[in-house]
């Protein structure tokens, strides 16, 4: 009788939280008669390598001053006209600067919940306003500033515990160590 | 007779390329009967201390990875839902690093045409992809590298004179200089 064992190499993809974790790899010496097939082998290389590249267009045409654009974000969720106007005055559309800030609020709303969550805590709702401060200094036009002004409701938290974890989060939301130009302040209430 | 001479101090919003310039300024020693009306104080002020802070929402409801969250942007021009599987997965909706992505695309654009006007060149457009690289080191999860992708139009520039053009406009955009926890790769190419 030939005895064929099958082991399956990978991760399941419904523990969402474990998303980044390396597969399971089999690196024990193996029996000769050990069978081993690759299973779901194409989603297994997807998960190793490719952590998600995201993109977005944007097309300026014209001079500057006279000119008009469009931004697009690649999972097709939005895309939108800007101009000079648009970014230095008061005019219709969006600008980089809400781009900046709404990705910042929205990395920073994640990062501060998952970080509730590694302590224990099971937030409610973590809800954030960035503020992006545009200035004209010597290099031109400068983004100095960026304040998250910050409402979290999260049952059995104390504050001390609360604004440790919101300084900690700040710090380490991707978004954050991504935006070094800047000085970043928060502002975090407990809204319980 | 009383002689009044009226000194207006300001300056025109129409020459849009000049917003953020400092207004004309009176600082030489004046007659004791020079009468000084104050036209369009307002405006002067707004535009002197005030350019634009631009906002953005994001609220985040429930755990890291079994809630869910919505983006929205000051001017109004978006709002939209994202979650754990639409940033780290290929769930539908946005995420922070595409918005990273239209915010520094749009602002490269739009410095890249600047430049290319401060040198007497009139770009027809400026079209650029930012692709934003998310992945997990030691630091958790960390966007390391932005591509621009940029094509021009151009008429009567070389390739030499723009690809220095370009470079410049990479480092010196308001956003690059932001960004600068990533490292930022431009290819661009000239389309006439």
């Amino acid at each position: 009788m030939n005895c064929v064992t099958r082991v399956v190499i990978g991760y399941s993809c419904t523990g969402r939280g474990m998303c980044g974790t390396a597969p399971f790899l089999v690196d024990a010496a193996l029996p000769q008669n050990l069978r081993i097939d690759l299973v779901n082998h194409q989603h297994i290389t997807h998960r190793r390598n490719l952590m998600p590249k995201r993109k977005a267009n944007a097309e300026w045409k014209g001079t500057l001053p006279e000119g008009n654009g469009t931004v697009s974000l690649g999972s097709g969720a939005f895309e939108g006209a800007y101009s000079f106007s648009s970014r230095f005055e008061e005019g219709v559309g969006t600008n980089p600067e809400e781009l900046i800030g709404a990705a910042h609020a929205g990395c920073f709303s994640m990062a501060l919940s998952g970080a509730l969550g590694k302590s224990g805590f099971k937030p409610q709702s973590v809800k954030t306003e960035a503020v992006v401060h545009l200035k004209k200094d010597d290099s031109g036009f400068t983004i100095t500033e960026i304040d998250l002004d910050c409402d979290a409701h999260v049952p059995g938290i104390d504050e001390d515990e609360f604004g440790k974890i919101a300084e900690e989060a700040k710090k380490n939301c991707p978004v954050s160590r991504l935006l070094t130009g800047a000085k970043i302040n928060l502002t975090a209430r407990l809204k319980n």
